[in-house]
């Protein structure tokens, strides 16, 4: 099950490629976005519906289903493919970012991290080969290494620890996941210091891992600085393999990271906004329970052809969402990833016709950051 | 938009009848069972998922539609068909059910009833007039008559009273509702008292409505009584018109209900159990949620071949459900609809073929009354 990565068409005037990615599962195109399944489902949608949407692979966390319902219980089950019926390619992460965020940390050494559950406070060690294993139970087509990811804002001394024991962890995840066919990423740390990426991707490299993941950022960060690091990280990564923004981002992050040669994102956003009650429109984000949209007629997003813009109504879609029924947060779910899927597309489509700059200017001008008035 | 409806087969030794109705958006066999779309929505399911299943005709409920979000703004988005995306039939109740077991009563009267809104306290008065006003807003294609539909128990003095004012409304629903292309039906009143209940058919038959409703059951009373009401009133009803037994029920009472000649159906009962984490099996209901499907890998339900049971297994039901995850309750949601239908058809086929006393005799003696053990 080794990963083949291809670039098919360089953009002449920044670093963004489209690329193909080809699994024993399945193939898709670069730059990708990965809708997040933490719990074994991306919330609301069936596999069909995010095949429908194009989605070519999906990412799950590893923290959430090793509390529940736990990695024996999903191997058992067949692996995770098997268990939630999709047959696309997966990623799971190493569930580092999760432990560090959500549960109660109780240590960190070299050895691993202590922790308690978020859910019921039970106690918890998770070492790099236990992270493997777990993600070698759950069976994911490509699996992260266990990696700190230093809180921002971290001072040097820490990130370069953090970024220290990442390598360390690097060899061991490397070591236990000897032979497997699952595809291991590194992940370059270094918080906000540019020496230090550098650094943590030179020797991230050494490993030769199949993809590289670039961890710690949009924790807090000034876009900026966000946009800073990738451009002195993404020169120090090797041209031939796939590389990966972990946990980003909003169309203009998404943009600006394939501009500087990102090929792989994923972000709970989408689904996320959707479930408030937020779509993504052409015009930026619409807060479709805005008393303005109750007699609008119009489709969520004119510009959009999807299953939802294509059948209903604004006004349908608010009612929905005000009487809390769960189609509501269905449609609205169903069309942000949509939105994004089709982002892509646009993005790949631009790179290969060496449009990117027009595309990515135009989208950007019309395209407001805040949620749209209404 | 005049209602059709042909006996294609009747049953020999019950009054069980196969038949079909035909209504300008569509044509559907009866027995039928009419999935509910309380708010302009089957909840957790899309229209298209309600077709895979085999749905015909839902229904939706006006005191709902008319509190929220108005049936003059569902008029402007051109009916609850457009508003809500389903182009098949659609019948609505009249609102008066939900008034009486719903809202704060204040006042029923012979001129109609004043309430409370159960979501905000606002005051309301609908009379039947209204009630007809408002389904036509709505542009259902059946229309059901307002009536007062005694609560269980009551006093025959009662049941007699709102008797005649239901026949009293009938006539101003009748009115109301010249020259619309809607189909409006009558309902047949009477409380457990069998001489009321042949009473009020009798005199509801006189209005020539295409096609006849049996209210105030399944409120309450035992099951037996309801069967015995069923018996006393069928006979009074015309052959050539459809019968509708609101509100009803258990797989165990559709079947009652089909052999003492009911023609039509509709329950929240396979929605609500299903948000609760129950689904419908051949063998009874399940309690998926419970810890025993922990690692069952088996389909919800084994004699089952619908999108759900051909994909998913118990175990990933039970981890849905328990994670609060959405998919978990669109897919219990799903499978109950569709066994529900399925049953309708196994009903109808036995009809056809002169078997329903063996395949209900079989059904039943399979079917659990309660939930299957786990």
């Amino acid at each position: 099950m080794t990963l083949k990565f291809e670039v098919l068409d360089q953009s002449r005037n920044s670093a963004a490629r489209r690329g193909r990615i080809t699994l024993d599962r399945g193939q898709f195109e670069t730059p990708v976005f990965m809708p997040v399944g933490t719990q074994a489902t991306v919330k609301t949608m069936t596999p069909e519906e995010l095949k429908a949407c194009g989605a070519g692979i999906i990412l799950a966390n590893t923290y959430h289903l090793y509390l529940r319902p736990g990695e024996d219980l999903i191997a058992r089950a067949g692996g995770i493919h098997h268990f939630m019926n999709w047959d696309r390619p997966l990623l799971t992460d190493s569930g580092g970012f999760q432990v560090f965020s959500l549960a109660d940390l109780n240590e960190i050494s070299e050895e691993g991290v202590r922790f308690q559950s978020h859910l019921d406070g039970s106690r918890h060690f998770i070492t790099p080969e236990k992270s493997m294993q777990i993600q070698k139970k759950l069976g994911s087509d490509i699996v992260m290494a266990f990696d700190e990811c230093a809180p921002y804002p971290a001072d040097k001394e820490y990130a370069k620890e953090a970024l220290d024991r990442t390598l360390h962890w690097a060899h061991r995840c490397q070591q236990e996941m000897e032979n497997s066919p699952q595809n291991l990423f590194g992940i370059v740390q270094g918080g906000t210091f540019a020496d230090l990426r550098r650094l943590s991707a030179r020797e991230t490299v050494k490993f030769d891992f199949p993809g590289y993941a670039i961890g710690g950022l949009s924790v807090g960060e000034k876009n900026e600085l966000m946009y800073e690091m990738l451009e002195v990280t993404v020169p120090e990564l090797p041209r031939d393999k796939p590389r990966y923004l972990m946990g980003v981002g909003t169309p203009q992050d998404l943009i600006a990271g394939v501009r500087r040669g990102i090929d792989m994102f994923d972000c709970v956003m989408p689904t996320r906004i959707a479930r408030h009650g937020s779509i993504y429109t052409r015009e930026g984000r619409l807060t479709i329970r805005n008393a303005s949209y109750r007699e609008d007629f119009s489709p969520p997003d004119p510009d959009c052809s999807c299953y939802v813009c294509r059948n209903y109504s604004r006004a349908y879609l608010r009612h929905l969402l005000k009487r809390r029924e769960i189609l509501g947060i269905r449609l609205t779910t169903y069309h942000n990833i949509y939105f994004f899927l089709r982002l892509m597309t646009n993005l790949r489509r631009a790179i290969a016709r060496q449009e990117l700059d027009s595309f990515a200017d135009e989208f950007l001008e019309r395209y407001r950051d805040d949620a749209v008035a209404g």
